[in-house]
């Protein structure tokens, strides 16, 4: 800490003189004036100053090591890739602690660096591995050489002023201008789509075009390439159609048009929003300095600050990206893509406090001006906790695609939080999981989504990228909280297919306290099955925590097998009704991901209702659900099928109907009781539902009922072809006539 | 706080005046002196705060619900048991209440519970549960009722002189003095032997008989029963014969000669040893206070110190006992036994000041002279870090009967620990794991032991007690990592056979900061079978972290079958073999435990290694191992042959070699890098050693070698009949002449 009290010694001295600055870098994501007011703040600022210092030890320790620019060749996880990787963070990063340290050692690092590039890149083909549907020059694809100069950029700007001119010369005709091209016009497929990997591209273009003043570039991130030549049927790795969406427009504004719904939610999900928001704020913010007149922060009714918002509630009590389609699970709002956005928004957005907290628990700021205010704010005492809510958030970008509903009910040790699918497909990086839904209560995951078949950057699996069983498990119907007919998948497990459709929210409720609830209904996934679901959370006193109310509704004209998997966690505890092993056990078909599980047991119940209870992390949970004596009660693990170990072994209950037309799944899923292994007491070990039933089901209504152990009764009513407001209904059940307004009429116990 | 506030007032007020207690208790933990001290120094001490509170909160909130004492009825974890555990939990903790904060309303509230229990009491005949060898009257078995014992004669004691002389002789009349006859006199069998249940008995009578200053029970606690009448094959649940030890002595002194090792080391393992240890440090406690003269704490070399000290050292990182034999996991120093443990050592044991640091993580301290002694020291700023060794704990009463070994090496995150299972059997609830080893970092658990089958006081479990597969799976030898012969447990799984024999310490060096090393040889657990393993700890800057080295010698006059599980936790990464699945997984046998596994994977090495990496708690670790091409390498699961799920599902590698009479098993363990699931980076994920070589093995000598990724070599060579430390030796190894003295020969790279 000596050096930085040394920095902060030095800032003081130039701060209390006039500025010392007059030409015209850096001006892209630092600025002049954040130099300076960085220098004269960082004394006061504990946040900045780790912040500060955590660059320093980080590039300190590179530079000791000395320069190293390998020649591309590995793939993802390999080396060359994380060498060049690290290579774009270090020269970033040495190029602010240059501004605000003012040691010239930064400097030469970047300048030393970038000249090493600049004598590579011109004598590199594509990039060896050759697996791209666009390969990069630095890395196996273009995504990755764009990360590279989004980063670089930023470099760039904080020594331009410090390079002569023929050093600036060189490096922009050999390196940077080059490098631009590449991604762009060398590149159509990659960069003329409305997809987040063009979204890197169009952000390293318009940002090396503001440092180096191109207006010719900075044109072509904002509205694309002219033209393109991409055929219709044109695909990428993942399997997505390079124009599918976008009405053939690209560039910035395209995308800031069409990936993003009105309500800020991204149609890949949170995973790759946080991986996409990056490039939004950082060339939203360079927009902001270089072209203020462009207002990019009201764009489209504020939709980057919705943007961040919307993805900070997509998170669950860790603060962890719920894994929603392709998205490896531990992702979290402590990365550095959303250090970046919340010092962003808040800084552009209106510094709204709550954003402060966020702040706090990611304990660092980014080294600009945004970052400053961030750290004075939090320095003032300014943060106020970031409330997740309840919300419903449409999906397609004018908001006509479905949605992703997310309830929360309770507080503290008492939180649970549901996610519910009801959105279009996400494109290449979607499941096919229509109305699926996960549990999540205040330790994290209780009934959770499977996320991705994949080790990010770990070599040994496949070179860190997408596995095999991706597609043939993780992206299965069978894999999630959601029902398969006849053991196939959504849309036949066809991406194309599921890019044509959505799901359609039926109604939305969260202003109750008793009950918040959602429902949708789902109607192409499989042809002449309308499926419907409801879901909701119950928080009543005499349960200790709100419980889940799950109605799953199907119709057919033909007789259907009906499946509907809870995946869960840990250890199986009891069940309240008789269930045989299987001695041997053997995959359960051939594909749809059921030749990646194993039937492990069986059973059925004698009763109209199963009950199985779990052990997990020395927490209890329930789930009691009606039952015909004729349904199978299966207990299913993955891991079939997977000949290089690549999946997880997890299990699942699953509740099948047989030769079915129409059918109904009514289940309670409770959290509840915890053990102590310190005390050996167990408290709260058993379920306090004694009962679930399905007391009405018509095409106009369905009505279901649970009890306690104490015979309190709730009931539900749901209006099954009428979800409007204002519209009063009637129904007799068990004699006794019900009124009432609006798509739904809960009846709490007394 | 409020209330505890006006305690503090009122202690200081009392404080400044002289002592006003006269009579003559309490006497037994809590003390008139304690008692006068602890109100005058209250205020200043924030621990004894907060654990006053804590008692407070806990009674208070139980009083306003009223006394419940029901008939017997439940077994473990039902109703009548948790409640009447609860109840001698809640009277002990009024009873110091009392003392402290001298309201009346705790004294009344003791009086009231006791009332009800001597009504009860003498209606009662033994418990309906009728599953015991030993069945209690409150509780299904006696050793329960001798907690109930152990706690409420320090609650009587608290209220003794504020009752009458009437409501004493009823109390004791109807419920001590019966109370205590049915724990001894009335059951031998229970009462009678040298074991933890006797233990409990012991202390229950001798601390009822100093509150009621009643002799012959002081005696009878002290020395046991003249005669008990037990038979010599007389049996106690878990198998264990009712007199194995101690030559038919009884009685607390006869507990302190036979179940500690003269190191302190308790023969069931630290899981029983912290259940046991807390009624004998109370009733040491007791003796100290009624009988100073006695000097309990100096007998047998001061063995109650020891014996907290070497249980304290039997932890992981997080404190967490080794869950050898029969043990729970999760079990830890935070227990309420340690508690007490750590501050009547720290009181009565020489004031260790490394002890204070445990007792400021367990973050409570008794409400006793102990307590007191211990809040102040760590007010005073007293405490230093615990330093855990590495030690080589003998078993047996007179430390002949093998040994426990603990290897610790590395700091902070790079802290890696060995447990090498070198003892006797450990009676009932010993496993048949003969030079078995598990191993820890500094996140806990890397190779584990699997500890007991059985889910403490869940009553969907079996009542709590434990699981059948406790004995199918749990004690088996294949549940541990050691050598199974013949798919055949170490002394047929007969805990009688086993309880005859002990391993033999071979050699035992911890002094070196390069290597630490174990060796231990088992010539019982298989007739003609000869076993000898040597395990170190290798500490090298070239390494991230101390590697293990393995050496496992097996030598038999005929051919046999030899299999040595590795067990492991997460997922596979990568192998340098090739594998098959298998598609169909069955149980691998009948008995023995292979009942409960499948194999899942095979595969052989072409080469002499076979290496396996996998990745677990975002951590990577590997094992490379010295195989023939011959040798076939399995990966099996946990969890076969389990109707009820009871049994975790679990990975283990299996080198297996067949048709051998002698062979030797050689790997090298790594932990090693980490990923980052927020920055997506993986640190040193690949395992750093190329070779593993066996390249001597006579009766006389046995050379291993193993080598790193850039050529350095290291060399290990075993003298296998001779480990004394003066005696000299020589060998040539590959055309090099070796010269050293002593058991083991190590030679470091360059």
């Amino acid at each position: 800490m000596s050096k930085l009290k040394t920095y902060i010694l030095l800032g003081l001295l130039l701060a209390t003189s006039s500025c010392v600055f007059s030409q015209s870098h850096p001006k892209l994501i630092l600025t002049q004036k954040g130099v300076t007011e960085i220098r004269a703040h960082l004394s006061e600022l504990p946040m900045l100053q780790s912040s500060l210092q955590k660059s320093i030890d980080f590039v300190d320790a590179e530079m000791e090591k000395g320069i190293d620019v390998p020649v591309p060749k590995d793939m993802a996880g390999g080396y060359t890739h994380n060498r060049h990787k690290k290579n774009y963070l270090l020269m970033q990063k040495a190029g602010v602690l240059f501004q605000i340290t003012q040691e010239e050692k930064y400097a030469v690092y970047v300048r030393d660096m970038l000249m090493e590039y600049a004598k590579m890149y011109p004598t590199l083909g594509l990039h060896p591995a050759n697996r791209s549907y666009a390969p990069g020059k630095i890395f196996w694809q273009n995504l990755n050489d764009a990360n590279w100069l989004v980063y670089t950029s930023q470099a760039y700007d904080c020594v331009y002023d410090w390079l002569s001119s023929k050093e600036r010369k060189k490096l922009e005709k050999n390196l940077f201008r080059p490098f631009a091209d590449h991604l762009s016009v060398d590149s159509p497929q990659f960069y003329n789509r409305v997809h987040n990997h063009s979204t890197w591209g169009n952000a390293a273009v318009g940002m090396i075009g503001f440092v180096m003043n191109d207006q010719e570039l900075i044109d072509r991130a904002f509205y694309g390439l002219k033209s393109d030549n991409i055929k219709a049927d044109q695909k990428d790795n993942d399997g997505g159609l390079i124009k599918m969406q976008g009405d053939g427009k690209a560039g910035f504004f395209a995308q800031l048009d069409h990936l993003f719904s009105p309500d800020g939610y991204y149609t890949e999900g949170p995973y790759y929003q946080r991986y996409a928001m990056y490039p939004f704020v950082m060339f939203a913010e360079a927009i902001e300095n270089c072209k203020p007149e462009v207002k990019i922060f009201e764009y489209r009714d504020g939709l980057l600050i919705k943007a961040v918002k919307t993805l900070l509630n997509l998170t669950d009590v860790n603060g962890l990206f719920f894994p929603i389609n392709d998205a490896q699970k531990g992702m979290s709002y402590l990365s550095r893509e959303l250090v970046s956005s919340v010092d962003i928004i808040y800084h552009f957005g209106g510094q709204d406090s709550g954003l402060l907290s966020v702040a706090e628990k990611q304990g660092q700021v980014m080294l600009d001006d945004t970052g400053l205010s961030v750290a004075m704010a939090i320095k003032e005492g300014k943060q106020t906790a970031y409330q997740k809510k309840s919300a419903n958030y449409k999906d397609g970008a004018s908001g006509t695609e479905g949605a992703l509903g997310i309830l929360r009910a309770g507080e503290g040790d008492k939180e649970v939080c549901l996610v519910m699918k009801n959105t279009s497909q996400g494109m290449g990086h979607g499941h096919f999981d229509k109305l699926s839904f996960s549990l999540y209560d205040d330790m994290g995951e209780v009934l959770p989504d499977y996320g991705c078949a994949r080790y990010v950057n770990i070599e040994q699996k496949f070179g860190g990228g997408y596995l095999h069983e991706n597609n043939t498990w993780a992206k299965q119907t069978v894999a999630h909280n959601t029902l398969v007919v006849d053991r196939i998948s959504h849309f036949g497990g066809s991406t194309d297919t599921g890019n044509e459709f959505h799901s359609d929210p039926y109604f939305f409720d969260a202003s109750h306290e008793n009950i918040q609830i959602i429902s949708a209904k789902e109607n192409n996934a499989y042809p002449g099955v309308e499926m419907h679901r409801t879901l909701a959370l119950i928080t009543d006193k005499r349960f200790e925590k709100p419980l889940v109310l799950d109605v799953f509704r199907v119709n057919s004209e033909v007789e259907n097998q009906y499946e509907l998997p809870y995946h869960f966690l840990g250890q199986v505890l009891s069940t309240n009704y008789k269930y045989d092993v299987l001695e041997t056990l053997t995959k359960m078909g051939e594909s749809n991901g059921y030749q990646h599980l194993r039937l492990e047991a069986k059973g059925q119940s004698k009763s109209n209702n199963a009950k199985l209870s779990w052990f997990v992390n020395d927490r209890f949970y329930s789930l009691t659900t009606y039952v015909n004596p004729e349904d199978e009660l299966l207990f299913v693990r993955s891991g079939a099928t997977d000949p290089n170990y690549n999946l997880r072994r997890e299990p699942a209950f699953v509740i099948q109907k047989n030769k079915q037309k129409n059918a109904v799944f009514v289940s309670v899923v409770e959290a509840h009781g915890n053990y102590d292994r310190v005390t050996e007491f167990a408290n709260n070990a058993f379920s306090s539902i004694s009962k679930v039933n399905l007391l009405v089901n018509t095409d106009e209504y369905t009505a279901v009922s649970f009890q306690d152990i104490k015979e309190n009764k709730w009931m539900l009513i749901l209006a099954n072809k009428d979800a409007r407001k204002e519209n009063k209904h009637q129904l007799k059940v068990n004699g006794l006539n019900y009124e009432w307004t609006g798509a739904y009429h809960f009846i709490s116990a007394q």
